[in-house]
């Protein structure tokens, strides 16, 4: 028979099972976290008809679509989970309950050119609250704690929280005069990747005065501390969306203050803008301290309508996402996730024959009732062999059973990091392993 | 603006908040007993390239595969998980330990055409354990076992495994002079289904004599108990296939009941044929006692060589499978979802104005602390719509802060159930909390 050579579709991370085990370590402490703090999980298909995917327009992202083949209704593969969350918040209105908070953690599709550490498969880890009518300032304070917890959970205590207004912008952009705030945010939102003369270039050839664009970057980048900015920028009174905007940045910095982050670790920073996206009001984007370089490993904000396409309803939310697979690359890639690694069997029988068998089940039995990880080696061979096995399982312990052992009910127990041997009664088998793990 | 009415593509499962909890939790019990049982997780790509799908052809369900449109290289969705294991064991031969034992709990995609219980996007929760050039026959107890396992958590202690050995049966067969096994074992596979006598009746349509099936439906339908029906079969040494499998099936009973399941949860069965797939040796089906007419929850067997496709290397495995989201929509329909349910917020905190927030939060993060689940409604509003959300959210507990409370450092602990109340002293509340759970 040919043989066809085994391989995955170009673009998509497949990990070895070493690698699986704390790539899931990370989800679960995520997952738990979500619902820790309240939030319930919805599931929704990975694919959706068309007609919901491209309600608004997916701009640049329609061209990397997995569209499935159909003679019939057009569908293809979710691109992000918001577009999916605005269709289920619609479609179940009736049965939900509002403020609605919702987490989502799967995997969606986009073409992305191949490259390192972009895959056209991957996970978003989104939280959202959704409200009806209205939906308090505060919320928007509450998410950030979530994702603080959960990058403390991941031994990254150094996390900084960049939290801007969009409201605040707008307002301070509409002070000087410029209209299509957009452009500028655009613009704007490059600052960290392009610098500021770059910036300051762009800005001039989209046709700004030098002192508007001298102003805007200021305004943007100053590096007061979080108290001291608040301040400055009370003085100002601009207009009314920005003394909108500012209020609520003001009561946000301070309820994420009273809900537990540390101040150390909340950067008030008027260059945040997440200028391509639908956001209004607060925008967040977070950096590992020391780890800048990797970008913000979690971002979002709040805006104003989820489901306009698809409900008369107006549903404002507040919705933080993070990217799973791209920040455990990154990670992997810094070789940060080497701490999460365990044994993943705690000990392993291996019986010298087969008559030795039943004696070890009963063993392993006794083990598992008592929650310990355990399995056995159930092929024959040599003990070369045998060990081997258990040692590439990264077992912590071998449980030897042979003639004597079975014999005299004792087991032999071998510490696969250093070697050591020792033998001991069946009866003390659980009691030992436990107070050794 | 137009609305789009929100729908799903057609034959989805999508569930509601309460619903996906229990949901979750049904797959957390089957994803935590496989890892306490030594089974490793791998997840592969959930888009394929079609020559690696479609190696061995996929028969009936070629018809039913989702494509992905693309200009250049094939692919579609997996339909299964089998096929992706055979592709990601002969892919990272190197890298793995033999004997492997993965589970991998994933959705899988068939276009089944419209019909309740029956859908498009489905779980499947699969273990396997594959070997390097052979694989012993006891890994065919041990796996039955980790499905008892499964069964007994989610409170479905009386479970049948149904077990049966092809080499058995096609030994038989031999002896009777027929030739091609897979024809007869494709009609008796529908035995439960159609009953005794249309089999029969298919099976001399077939071309069979009357003595011959006769023989067949005496053999494969007796009501022995295991111990006297091995028995039976043993005096019977028939050839050296079905002594081969006799031999088989008996080593399996013997060490699943070792193993730990109870002989009354096992019944060997020679109807069971697992009919069109390509298993070679042990055989499973499995039944949940009083609910026969759902069919089996849990199948499976072994298989001689799992990737001829792909590698030169032979892989004997043998593996068992939950179809999940069918599991779901039965139990559910059984109204055997319910016991399932809980509280998802233990005390949720209900300011009674802005200005008790903060002391609101210092409440919530002492219960958190101490890992209760419990948050706070920040929307204003009349106290009404609060209690409302409480209810809907099936909180067990309101924490109510108003002016009293506030001054006095008091909280205001309402049982949600019964209603009633009492005020204590903030620094009671985790105790109280904790105790009354």
């Amino acid at each position: 028979m040919s043989i066809i050579k085994p391989s995955t579709i170009a673009g998509v991370m497949e990990l070895l099972p070493e690698e699986q085990f704390v790539f899931n370590k990370i989800k679960k402490i995520i997952e738990n976290t979500f619902e820790e703090n309240g939030f319930v999980s919805i599931e929704t298909p990975l694919i959706e008809k068309d007609d919901i995917l491209f309600a608004k327009g997916a701009g640049e992202t329609e061209k990397q679509i997995f569209r499935i083949e159909s003679d019939t209704k057009k569908m293809s593969l979710r691109y992000d989970l918001t577009v999916p969350l605005a269709r289920y918040v619609s479609q179940h209105f009736s049965d939900l309950t509002f403020p609605f908070k919702r987490y989502q953690i799967g995997k969606v599709y986009r073409g992305e050119r191949n490259q390192k550490g972009r895959y056209k498969e991957f996970y978003q880890c989104d939280i959202d609250i959704i409200g009806k009518d209205t939906l308090s300032i505060l919320n928007d304070a509450s998410l950030p704690y979530v994702i603080y917890n959960v990058f403390k959970k991941l031994n990254f205590e150094e996390v900084t929280f960049h939290v801007n207004n969009r409201k605040l912008l707008n307002g301070f952009f509409e002070s000087l005069g410029i209209e299509k705030y957009s452009d500028v945010l655009r613009i704007i939102d490059k600052l960290a990747k392009i610098g500021k003369e770059n910036t300051k270039k762009e800005l001039l050839e989209y046709g700004l005065s030098i002192d508007v664009v001298n102003e805007i970057l200021l305004f943007i980048s100053n590096d007061l501390n979080n108290k001291d900015l608040l301040n400055e920028l009370s003085l100002k009174n601009k207009n009314g969306l920005y003394n909108e905007g500012l209020n609520e940045l003001e009561k946000v910095y301070y309820y994420m203050l009273e809900f537990g982050i540390p101040e150390k670790n909340i950067k008030l920073d008027l260059s945040i803008t997440r200028g391509l996206d639908y956001y209004t009001s607060t925008v967040y984007e977070t950096m590992l301290n020391g780890y800048e370089e990797i970008g913000s490993v979690c971002s979002g904000g709040r805006y104003e309508n989820l489901a306009e396409n698809f409900s008369n309803q107006k549903l404002p939310g507040v919705g933080m996402s993070i990217g799973l697979t791209r920040l455990f690359y990154q990670l992997e890639n810094l070789k940060l996730t080497d701490k999460f690694m365990e044994n993943q069997i705690n000990a392993l029988f291996i019986p010298m024959s087969d008559e030795y068998n039943f004696y070890s089940i009963e063993g392993l039995n006794s083990l598992r009732k008592n929650k310990i990880k355990a399995d056995i080696y159930l092929e024959g061979g040599k003990a070369k062999k045998k060990f081997n096995y258990a040692n590439k399982i990264n077992a912590k312990y071998s449980i030897i059973v042979g003639e004597e052992e079975f014999k005299n009910k004792k087991f032999s127990v071998k510490n696969m990091e250093n070697g050591e041997q020792i033998t001991i009664d069946k009866a003390d088998l659980v009691e030992f392993i436990k107070n050794n793990l």
